[in-house]
């Protein structure tokens, strides 16, 4: 899963080479997805020899990535293949028992690098499921049925509505502090402070109890919306579903639309899409991405038309693409130091696209496609590499592709033409997305965020919508960091890559995960700062994962040995 | 400066046991103060011989805990002593240097917890320039003559102005991450986004160049507000600190009071204070901390008799020897896992001084009062010990000592009468202040942070407001955590205090430090959150802290050795 210079101490199953994030419902080992009119349910099903790597085995509803990237597949296919659907049911089809959390054994033998990563998008998925409710309209009960631990209770929290069964023994935990010293790192902290609203006090008094809290005091602390005799549960269930689905904001629509497999090949040193391709420089610890602009334009005459392209639609199809790309970086290609934006085509077609877009912005499907996009831009945001936009010529960096040297950063603008080439000048152009489709997970568009010193500044920029703009103007209005010339640009772009591969990658990950996130805070934006970063400190703390740590030890039979010393 | 099973590796200079928090301008070492009508000037002069450990020097105004500690008691003389002041002028009296920010060899020998509690204690004393120009009306303008580097220019960012010379070379700068691999913890990257509100990518730049930026650029890019030739460099810095001191909100008042030493006496197992005492049980790992109600009761009759009385008027006396009993354990006793509120008294005397201190809410010197306990608490929560109050028969938690158990991760109220006991039973009660003058670094009260889930049991706590609350009804409140009676309180605290000194001390950093800061967060919050976290993970990095990290290996001449995953 790492570069060759840094092999993991564990292999992929099944002698995979890389962790694949592509994947589809015929495939699933570990869910199932059942749809019933306007309700569908999602069983959670663990296969325990369906690890994603070798050496553990997934017991008790427990998980991996593997299991995640099955999850997150199934919520984009509710998105986009069952636009009728209404609300989903999370359970588990095992027998008392919801889900156990992450893997602990998996944990023990992660590297530092994979158990960060493998939290990032864990996370991803679950605000997913609140994105999913907020913006798509498709609501989500969790009917957990047995014992919901640590990661298992965390999936629980992103759903609007949390049903536990009343029989005794069936509870809600956080059990991660008293059994393995680290933290409920997937969100369950903020989530039980911030969404949950639970007194602190109780709060801590939950987190710190390793059976958890059931019944009654579930449902008076907060922990849960209501709890239902077993003899009750199904019926319960299915009647909330009714409810939820009558209330649902989703509207009827038409039929979705299938989500085809990416078309992809990997070779050693790149990846190819049909819209994007991946470069890796190895040396200087490069991964360039070179978006293209749409191959068949003009847009589709109508929104129908639109739905008869499908996946192919250019907008979609890129969004996935990138957003595949993104990951396979994160996971599978640690040594990967900066990602470099590249684009290709023409900046007036990818307005037209955005115009569409805009223009059809009441359709399910234009909706779901925006929604998409913030969410992978807001994976690009979250991404611990550093983050450089190229604009030259020939680039199409326009609305919606405009966002990536936003989301840089730095960027750097080519001003006029290459000695020698013919391609047109770079522009750079905003639409309406800028200003209101994409906000980061602080709440507020990057422009926003940008400006934060000067709104009127935005205000500008918002002037000159539509319109293309050449380096010195972009410069002008503040959006790229620097314009250079065909004398300085090689130079200068060159020097600043080898630059920032010198430095500490972990510095840089810190530097970065401050500047790019200035202004307000939001539950999303507090998991990955507040509860994530703790975690990550934790992670790397003797008491959890040196050799008397919790995670070593769990277990064994051997209690961990602790460094009293509060710090 | 550890405790007996942690030796730590260096030793504190010249034979001091542990780390004083107490000062006073006439033994100064690194700091001078001169008073000039309502302009103040804090000259740093940081003496190269006068570190607090053995084994580095502090040049070039470099500094390390015991620099801090005396800019700190500068700070709180100028609110307590010269009332009369407006502006404080921050500079430096050694030529063509500010301050190279915090020592690296003292950074590069430090154990972790001494780091972590190092930056924290630093980032309250800039929380507490901030507070002095927002609550007390004294504006600070930071003169920079020379170069300010790292912590020195984060030093700079908590004054509300910064001047710097325009001499070609003297600069701004943050080099941590270039040189140090560490961040720009004190503060910076958080005020450089959030307080300067530079654009992002200029961020970047600046935050990656060693050198710095200087002239013109300095102050395009937001970094500082003026630049000023030599020439009429101190004229300028004078006319300055005229203008701001004549737009001052801080009023003509009376004279200061002095802030006479506290009286302390340090045991084996204890810490006498005059109005607190510290006691340590070891085994069990418990530092428990009894406040006294007013020694001297009825508080006095007027103002002028509070002016009197000076740093003897009890809630003033009790304040400072909270913070200082706080900042000992912090930093000098590391291995308490739990700080045990207790207190004795009559809480109706605590509640007549918060009448007191509210009838006389415009007065100079209450407000300052007001503002120290505000600061102290806010030290409370953001201590990294799990805390506790015991509201036992004979305590006067009321009012402004209510704020403690509400600071605390879970509380315990005794119902009814001890066996044999004739103490009158535990009682509490609340006053205004706990519903305005006291907010957590999130910006809410303890109240608010409490019931975020539902604002009406705030409102319902209020119209109890000088009510004495007995265990039942505060538990009915939502209070206190556990109302317990003479025949569970033994064993429930007992039991409570062993498993929390039994759990991983890191967990509990985390878990505490996510679940007390529940709701919005601030620029302050977001330093503590974000910033400090990433910089603590970065910390235990080998990158920065390993044999071949940046840390270790500055200034031997060989260049550090990273590993190259990006996390």
């Amino acid at each position: 899963m790492a570069s060759a210079q840094h092999p993991v101490e564990r292999a992929l199953a099944n002698g995979q080479t890389r962790i694949d994030f592509q994947t589809a419902p015929q495939r699933y080992r570990h869910w199932k997805l059942k749809i019933d009119g306007d309700v569908a349910t999602l069983f959670m099903d663990v296969d325990e020899k369906g690890a994603l790597f070798e050496g553990y085995e997934l017991k008790l509803n427990s998980y991996d990535l593997g299991v995640d990237i099955e999850l997150a597949d199934a919520l984009e296919r509710l998105r986009f293949e069952h636009p009728q659907v209404h609300v989903v049911v999370l359970r588990s089809a095992k027998p008392r028992v919801f889900c156990a959390g992450a893997n602990i054994r998996m944990l023990a033998g992660s590297t530092h690098a994979h158990k960060v990563n493998f939290c990032k998008f864990t996370n991803e998925t679950r605000n997913g499921i609140e994105d999913l409710s907020e913006h798509s309209g498709l609501q989500t009960i969790c009917a957990i049925n047995g014992t919901a631990a640590g990661g298992g209770y965390e999936l629980a929290l992103a759903a609007d509505y949390i049903m536990l069964v009343d029989d005794g023994s069936s509870s809600v935990a956080l059990p991660e502090l008293p059994l393995l010293a680290v933290l409920p790192g997937t969100g369950g902290l903020t989530r039980v402070a911030d969404k949950r609203k639970v007194r602190r006090d109780h709060a801590d008094f939950f987190c710190t109890t390793e059976e958890g809290v059931k019944g009654k005091r579930a449902v008076e602390w907060r922990l849960v919306d209501e709890v239902v005799p077993g003899s009750k549960f199904d019926e319960t269930v299915a009647a909330r579903a009714k409810e939820f689905a009558a209330r649902s904001r989703r509207g009827a629509v038409g039929q979705g639309i299938a989500l085809t497999p990416l078309t992809r090949s990997f070779a050693e040193n790149a990846v190819e899409y049909g819209s994007l391709s991946v470069a890796f420089d190895r040396t200087g610890r490069i991964a360039t991405i070179t978006l293209r602009g749409p191959s068949a334009p003009p847009p589709p005459q109508s929104a129908d038309a639109m739905v008869a392209l499908g996946a192919e639609f250019w907008p979609l199809k890129l969004a996935r693409e990138l957003d595949d790309a993104i990951l396979h970086i994160r996971l599978n290609e640690f040594d990967v130091a900066a990602i470099v934006f590249k684009s290709s085509g023409d900046p007036a077609e990818v307005l037209a696209y955005d115009e569409f877009l805009d223009g059809n912005k009441d359709h399910w499907l234009t909706r779901e496609i925006s929604h998409l996009w913030k969410r992978v831009l807001k994976r690009v945001d979250l991404t611990s590499r550093s983050l450089v936009t190229l604009i030259e010529p020939g680039s199409c960096f326009a609305g919606t592709l405009a966002e990536l040297p936003l989301a840089s950063d730095r960027s750097y603008m080519f001003l006029g033409r290459r000695d020698g080439d013919n391609k047109p000048p770079a522009a750079m152009a905003l639409t309406a997305a800028n200003f209101e489709a994409y906000p980061m997970s602080n709440g507020i568009t990057r422009l926003a965020s940008r400006f934060l010193a000067d709104p009127t500044a935005v205000e500008a920029a918002k002037s000159e919508r539509g319109k293309m703009l050449d380096a010195e103007r972009a410069e002008k209005l503040g959006l790229v960091t620097f314009a250079l010339d065909d004398i300085d640009w090689d130079d200068e772009v060159r020097v600043f890559l080898e630059e920032r591969a010198s430095f500490s990658p972990d510095g840089l990950t810190g530097l970065e995960a401050n500047l790019r996130f200035a202004g307000p805070e939001t539950m999303e934006s507090k998991i990955f700062a507040r509860l994530t970063t703790w975690q990550n400190w934790i992670f790397q703390r003797p008491n959890a994962v040196g050799e008397e740590g919790a995670l070593k030890r769990y277990g064994t039979g051997q209690q961990p040995v602790f460094d009293t010393r509060r710090v």
